[in-house]
């Protein structure tokens, strides 16, 4: 391995090659259809004032695991929160998502013989499977025929099922009631991922598993992100509170690792109570999503109908989709661009993401601009 | 799994038997020999209102991974500031010490046909070692020559060998410049984990790394935590700019996942320029160390000389090491309580760790009532 450096060099070429280099650039002031502040939460100064407070008092980091160094107030309030507003019986915060979903997966998986992974999952919730080291199997997109279908095959096996609720690439959302009819039906469980509807569907915003009629099934398990409508960090795991328990004994991502700062966990529970009011928020987005398709569509764009704040509009291959963002961002407007591998299909597309801290004049513009900019 | 809950309450109940049960229990106000705020810089009012600051300009949350959403001047001023303090070409910062080993471990393995893993290495290691499913052999702890060994039957193989510098749970220091000569002769890479390291040991706190000469191998990555020494939240990468290149264009648990938040980058980098310059906190630190091993050695306990400020005392059982935590707390002195699974040999302990920013009468009486409360 003294060539490694060489061999990083050949296989960053490789990559330059294929257009998909990734560049970490200036954020820009910028018009933001590239972030996950759904509901323009991030820098709500109700928000940060709650963060600032608890940073006085608790100091920057948690200087510790919960288990170690014991749980602040602003975590077990949070929590409750959380629980209170997903109607599950319990619900434990991680460091992110990303974490949240590791032992999520894992935990429930070493209670089954058999994942089944929608093909169009977070590298999370892949992660979470290959962690697990339990058979999975990769079912086809958005299809519970399919997912009956492998579980049927799979009997008399348990099995979990896992999937998101709004998909993080293309917006749409999964068919979770018929998901959990072919996982209760069978005796399995499902795992979702509410990531992208946190915030956006359901009553008060509480997500897609309770826009479902799901919230606090037994069978049911939903993690979260922290960081997109609730505008913060950290990650979320609520369910039954045996589950709970039992990722607070032996889940490893949440006792190996140093907790949420207090502060970010009070900035998050000021925003949860701001987004479980925040009805006019939530029909601004969905406003804001009709006005993009239309206006994208009749301009000749493929773009899907969002089921909450993500609006993915197909390019024609990784270089020109790159192109595109760039050129938006030269004129003011922040953009997502998605190539592979960050893409389940292969494709390349921008990716839009709606934020109600936009104006309204400013997202207008923002939709002739990506127009304009069209490769 | 309809009966999914019954067998999480049958797992519990077998965990309660052995004695493994964890609770979560609210932080007392409490002289903290918990934490790992080793320089007690997580409190002070440079690094908080630092983070205030930050927490003003940018809002709480970073709104989305920095290949989308941009790359605050929070963020590439900690990433420069850390590159420069560890003496590496280039650092990059991830949204915890777990998913930042994660990334390491996993990215060079797949350069690899071999991981050789120290059997004391830390959950996040092992974690990343499993998740990159490169074949991992388990070297015996601290033992460059079982290295060269295992290194030596594996040729033609090229390998990658992980460690931590300062053990989580013992506290002892690895060879880290006899396990380079090791590897560099063998055309091995070597990966260290500076997690309880950084801030304490090498010129101006750079680390183990450092201390054992290693800065800026090109053939050495390091990872550490920022919620340490640091007293934040946060971790990094740190090598070749060809490796953390690669870690930007390639890395699963940075690509996908949220950022830091800046207002924590911001106090962290406030907290590093405060700790390069903390050689009294460090000597601090080190004279607590032989005045905590000297004092319990006194006692009758069988203690390890610390490297850092990580001191380990064994326990005659985890039931026995939870009464005695358990005292101390009700006494007003936290500290660790470690039990299996986390501790590599299966072992029950007191973990105590040093923090510069308890004042000596409380540490002397924390000396005392530990003491007065063991087993
Ligand atoms: C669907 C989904 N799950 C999980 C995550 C990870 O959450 P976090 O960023 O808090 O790690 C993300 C994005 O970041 C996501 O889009
Ligand atoms: C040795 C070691 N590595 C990594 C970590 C993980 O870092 P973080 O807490 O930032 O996830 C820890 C502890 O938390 C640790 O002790």
């Amino acid at each position: 391995m003294s060539g490694w450096l060489e061999e990083l060099d050949r296989l960053a070429a490789s990559r330059a090659k294929a257009g998909l280099t990734r560049q970490l650039r200036p954020r820009a002031t910028a018009v933001d259809l590239a972030g996950n502040d759904y509901l323009g939460l991030a820098g709500d100064p109700r928000v940060t004032e709650a963060a600032a407070g608890a940073l006085a008092r608790w100091g920057l980091g948690a200087t510790g695991s919960r288990l170690v160094r014991g749980t602040t107030s602003a975590h077990a309030s949070l929590e409750a929160s959380l629980g209170e507003w997903l109607g599950t019986a319990a619900a434990l915060v991680f460091s992110s998502g990303y974490l949240a979903n590791l032992a999520a997966v894992r935990s429930m998986a070493a209670l089954c013989d058999v994942i089944v992974s929608d093909a169009y999952n977070h590298a999370s919730l892949i992660d979470g499977c290959r962690m697990a080291g339990t058979k999975t199997i990769v079912a086809p997109h958005n299809s519970p025929s399919a997912v009956a279908a492998i579980l049927d095959a799979q009997a008399p096996s348990t099995a979990v099922v896992v999937t998101e609720s709004v998909f993080s690439v293309d917006g749409d959302l999964a068919p979770l009631a018929e998901l959990h009819e072919v996982t209760s039906s069978r005796g399995a469980l499902l795992l979702v991922d509410d990531a992208h509807a946190l915030g956006l569907l359901g009553p008060e915003g509480a997500g897609g598993v309770a826009a479902a009629g799901l919230a606090g099934k037994p069978d049911v398990v939903v993690t979260a992100t922290l960081s997109k409508s609730l505008g913060g960090a950290g990650g979320v795991v609520a369910g039954p509170a045996q589950f709970i328990k039992h990722l607070i004994d032996t889940g490893r991502t949440f006792i190996y690792d140093t907790a949420l700062p207090p502060a970010v966990a009070a900035g998050v529970e000021e925003s949860l109570r701001i987004a479980r009011a925040a009805d006019d928020r939530r029909a601004l987005v969905a406003g804001r999503a009709a006005q993009a398709v239309a206006r994208l569509r009749s301009a000749g764009f493929e773009v899907a109908s969002p089921a909450a704040g993500v609006l993915s509009v197909v390019a024609p291959g990784p270089e020109a989709a790159l192109a595109w963002a760039a050129d938006c961002r030269d004129r003011g407007i922040a953009v997502g661009c998605f190539r592979p591998p960050s893409t389940p299909d292969g494709s390349s597309r921008l990716r839009l993401t709606l934020n109600a801290g936009v104006t309204g004049p400013d997202f207008a513009r923002a939709l002739d601009v990506i127009v304009e900019c069209a490769p």
